[in-house]
């Protein structure tokens, strides 16, 4: 089905996306953007996946943008000379929005659409797109052997993918700019001790540590309320006053309370295991 | 006065406000929820206060929405089926906002609004609204004995009480979203780990401890100065820009320094203490 | 040519600005807060200068506003009773504007737009606006006998500056808040330990590691490149949602891989030091 990825779901819904061109170090093309694309805005909304776990096959996570391309490794349409009023306009258009778009943003902007956990395995190098990739994924676990570079800077161009909106959210801005300014590779130990990965783990153990703590969030859990927690957590945490919190806590609560909140609170008093019904590809709207 | 809450107000103006239903482990019901929100609204904003220190009575800082309670434990009113834009629409309305604002929020949300330091004791379980309810309040120090859980997802609800704001600000997005999606019960030294409380104590100098803190900030100092300190790091940190910011800083910077900074220099100057005449109740406004 | 500034370039384009004042401990006077605007809207522009590196001239930094200075020690004219929306208004108005605007928050905004990587080497003690114009540094690195201090709360003034939009970013809302109320002198440990500066060494090492970060940061770098990630890292941080950094991620990427992403890609490819030849002052607009 895809040329660049294999997908693997297991019994509790946890799905483990293997970025797949080990002959390439995994490196991001066209396809794979593609496929990352097709895969986080279709297939992953699918109900039976309850969570995603993302690594790569061989010895690295991704080694970034293929830059061996013949032609324009970006895909951009040269011919084009966008303002921002004109790119703001054209969003959604096509194929203006082709031809101008960041690749990298696409993708991560489907990650993060995605009312469900996603856990970055990094399993080895991760540069460019392949660091930027990760940071729109909710967590990151490393291998003792991952190695992480903000390596733009070297090349001429800039931090993408969306990665200035979420990397100061995760470590600060003072170390966002440290790294993007240094464009130097990290080791595994430096990304945690500047809070970029949760947790490092000898190679060996980093995927099934990965998939387990997938699990650990989905099993016996609510769809709706997981969903909806990613959903505010993100919005509201980049909202200018807590009254818009407010406002998404009141439906969101409300709404839980109706369906799920019941069976939960019913279980919680029954001591016993909740049966959820709600589903993530039917939240209530609460923005 | 109250019948869930006990309040004592030292003579530097420190006032400890206790959960007092140490029976039901201080969980929170709808009457403690109306006391809060009369507490903070009103008798806090008397200047005779100058800064709050939360604990709770007995075992427990606050177990949490009271589950027992008959009928609908939320407090919502299940005929009303509100969409965003009504909600929006109707956030100051009564009685359609009784009947589905969250209850925790227009708690922490009045715990925001005072400009005066609030500082959380949290001398054992804090749980569900217990554990979001600190969130707003400035710092959070923690008995070796707290046991603090983001644990909605185990219920099909979704962290309330404008959680979602604060979290991340205060851990980061990554450590927020990891917590939440866990739903665990954190120990002391997780929560220490993690940034969410500023220091771990034996129990019985917990509160000690977060009244000496609150006693350092408020004996002579300005309240004003200290409540638009408060207002401006909130505000202005969720700011899309620094101008905004400069904004603020230049009518605050103008309005103390024609008052309680020219008691506040001159006191510098002559090596005296100072003697601030200014009031909270009566803050400039600069925003 | 400065009177309270010395100013020197090196052969990579790193300048070194120190505040000096030395006999005055560097406090900072209104002359000080006209030569660093001076310095940092237009001699900083030029392209000769890529980063730079701001220290303090004998054994202090900066020991804040000089509270010796006769009459009006903010520069503000008293006469003046601004609204938030008559100041509003008229930000960009003199001279109303001269009376009544932040003196510090003048030189922060400057250090702000300023398109490259400054870097704060904090040799002895900062204080107030000392400590406070280092937040629009992007990296505060802090010699062993660095003493930092927000010590507005003691003098009935508030932090200022635009401290309350940079320090929360940096360090978190709860120590932000702890910081602003204590009004302390923190230690360089202490101010590690929070993650108010990047790193500690012995005073005689300061300002040469501070320099040879600074160059790390830019020889064989784009300064079109290295511009632009610092606006995207500032602006987009604070956005409300990350659609707005694939905005301005795809007209950077656009511009960039049209010019020095293309000798960036090629000198990777050929395993040679690439040449780049945009300029910080010439850069694409993409916001």
């Amino acid at each position: 089905m895809y040329q660049t990825l294999s997908v693997d779901v297991d019994g509790d819904g946890v799905a483990t996306l293997t970025l797949s061109r080990p002959e390439a170090l995994n490196a991001f093309d066209l396809t794979m953007a593609r496929e990352l694309l097709a895969f986080f805005t279709t297939d992953a909304h699918d109900d039976a996946i309850r969570a995603i776990v993302v690594t790569g096959a061989g010895r690295a996570f991704c080694a970034g943008m293929d830059l061996s391309t013949e032609g324009n490794v970006f895909g951009l349409d040269e011919s084009l000379q966008p303002t921002p009023e004109e790119l703001r306009a054209h969003l959604t258009e096509e194929p203006y929005d082709e031809g101008v778009r960041d690749t990298g943003g696409k993708v991560t902007l489907a990650i993060h659409a995605l009312p469900k956990p996603v856990i970055a395995a990094i399993n080895g190098p991760a540069v460019g797109i392949g660091a930027t990739m990760t940071l729109a994924m909710d967590l990151r676990l490393a291998s003792e052997k991952a190695r992480i570079g903000f390596v733009f800077g070297r090349l001429g161009i800039v931090p993408e993918a969306c990665s200035t909106w979420f990397l100061p959210r995760i470590v600060g801005i003072a170390q966002a700019l440290e790294w993007v300014y240094s464009a130097d590779i990290l080791t595994a130990e430096q990304a945690l001790a500047g809070r970029l990965v949760r947790s490092v783990h000898p190679a060996e153990e980093l995927l099934g540590t990965a998939q387990e703590l997938a699990r650990s969030f989905v099993v016996d859990r609510s769809p709706v309320a997981l969903g909806l927690a990613k959903q505010m957590l993100y919005r509201n945490s980049a909202a200018a006053d807590p009254l818009e919190a407010h406002l998404s806590d009141s439906l969101a609560m409300f709404w839980t309370s109706l369906a799920d909140g019941k069976e939960g609170v019913a279980a919680f008093l029954e001591k016993r295991t909740p049966r959820f019904t709600g589903k993530a590809s039917q939240l209530p709207r609460v923005f």
